[in-house]
């Protein structure tokens, strides 16, 4: 490729600044823009409002979105989607199916491809469980989180009362997975998998010993696990815990033979959340722009894309290098 | 799907057991016939001289090549790919370009898919590698193996005089591979990387020390390594050796942003070796299969393959569970 992708950024909180300092990394790309609804943002490219996203159709050959899965991309992904190529990091479960659908109808309509819910999870994780489950398809997934920040988690200690700023870690439990490699294929409670770690900073006078119980039996979040709760001052939850660390583990075992056990497992040890998950969806916009070069069009998940597709180099020295 | 993919089998050794095995698992294939150059075989289906594998031609959809790599699949591979689908397990690394140019030009002629080097390393190993680097592209990636049985080595020492038997296992040095997963991006050695140990059958009245002495000094094979000689009787080789378990761990270490290291593993714990290798080349018969319904034809290899023709569930069932 003789001119570089051209990709914009629209939304510009963590996951857009890891997008724009991961890009340096890819020789063949180059960052031409950062659309966001803010008009005071300064940034290493121009800045554009958003609404006047439509301006820049035929400067850009991808868009990352970077919006949030409840509000943004459920509005924007679609819009954006009849105007460019986009690769998005969609994570509400539930709802993919109906989102997709709604991308394949934008992108067909703009002649465009989308590529949904890239990330490590929805993503990695997801294209390791269907490469895991095809290979030994009578075994058994395990998805383990952690050690890391869940934002979800951190904001629900925040909301009880007497709770000036949390954060929360999601830890896996090393037993629980060490049973799973040793070739057991144990039934696991939502208990034996992880626990959470708490570091609060509270209130002035606030009663410690309520808040610790609010947050403990608080249903879903934090009732079915073994929680621990560490209050700490404001300074130290700065000082301390102030990354995004995350990770995790996928962890496939089955049998194959009259009992030969067999055990694949990916596992990520993230410094940067937001940073990793910038650098996949990069490597996937390099293969939005590709297929679209090919004439194709519409939406696309993780399953759908050859790996090929996600390198800078040609598929001979990939070939001649990895294989 | 309404009729079941029909596979046939090349090659009646440890492979091609371990494809007749494993294709049980799989309600959407059959086993067909097996073709070999014996004529005193027995097996779950008929057993078919290779020579008249053109009469097959359009009674089966898929033939899995279970030849070695240095005498049976260089000649073999062209010769069935112009007459049937294909995967194979090629792993002569250097000579891939080559093959997979022989495999094409035939493929191609016969209006099939062969699908090349499908199984662990080559092939997952390999997937893995070119996910990694195109995510963290400025990264360094690492292979270990086993701990495993390594045929070759274990031939090379049955060649020593006076050693009737040998098995050797290939072991990854833990602690080499714990710096990588904490973050640095050391350079190791040979020695650094791997062990090797040796289980011994001598001849009675060997000179053991001459032996022990020539498996050490062994150039490429073992001099290169820290190397441990276990003499042991013809007995004790049959009742503790006679799996064949591999496994290994391909991890890749960069760092995003200023100073992030983001660490990705993926790690294989093997019981059979060939059962998984089996397993790997069914899941991707299946893709040969779909590719070769859709009208494609030529050579692949594992980079060329979206995750999602492998399994045998529909696309949107993928997503509802998986994404």
């Amino acid at each position: 490729m003789n001119t570089k992708i051209k990709i914009a950024i629209c939304g510009y909180g963590n996951l857009g600044r890891g997008v724009e300092s991961e890009i340096t990394k890819h020789p063949d790309m180059e960052l031409v823009a950062v659309f966001t609804r803010r008009r005071d943002l300064i940034a290493t490219v121009p800045v554009v409002h958003v609404d006047d996203a439509a301006d820049w159709k035929d400067k850009i050959d991808v868009m990352i979105l970077c919006g949030g899965s409840a509000k943004d991309l459920p509005i924007q992904g679609p819009e954006f989607a009849k105007l460019f190529n986009t690769v998005d990091s969609f994570d509400t479960h539930a709802k993919i199916p109906e989102y997709l659908a709604a991308m394949d109808n934008s992108a067909k309509s703009g002649n465009n491809i989308s590529i949904i819910s890239v990330g490590w999870d929805p993503g990695m994780f997801s294209a390791m469980k269907l490469y895991m489950s095809s290979i030994i398809s009578s075994g058994k997934t395990y998805t383990f989180w952690g050690k890391g920040v869940s934002q979800g988690h951190s904001d629900a200690i925040r909301r009880v009362e007497g709770v000036v700023d949390a954060i929360q870690y999601t830890i896996p439990i090393d037993s629980a997975m060490e049973k799973i490699r040793n070739g057991e294929m144990p039934e696991l409670t939502t208990r034996e998998k992880h626990t959470r770690l708490c570091y609060v900073v509270a209130a002035d006078g606030a009663d410690k010993a309520r808040i610790e119980r609010e947050i403990k039996e608080m249903p879903y979040y934090f009732s079915d696990y073994d929680t621990t709760v560490n209050f700490i001052t404001a300074d130290e939850l700065h000082a301390n815990h102030g990354t995004l660390p995350h990770g995790g583990n996928v962890i496939h075992m089955g049998t194959t033979g009259s009992d030969n056990g067999q055990v694949m497992e990916f596992s990520l040890k993230l410094e940067s959340n937001p940073e990793f998950t910038a650098s996949v969806m990069l490597a996937f916009a390099r293969a939005a722009s590709k297929l679209s070069a090919k004439g194709e069009s519409g939406a696309r998940t993780i399953f759908d894309i050859p790996p090929v597709l996600l390198s800078r180099f040609e598929a001979d020295e990939i070939v001649r290098r990895l294989l």
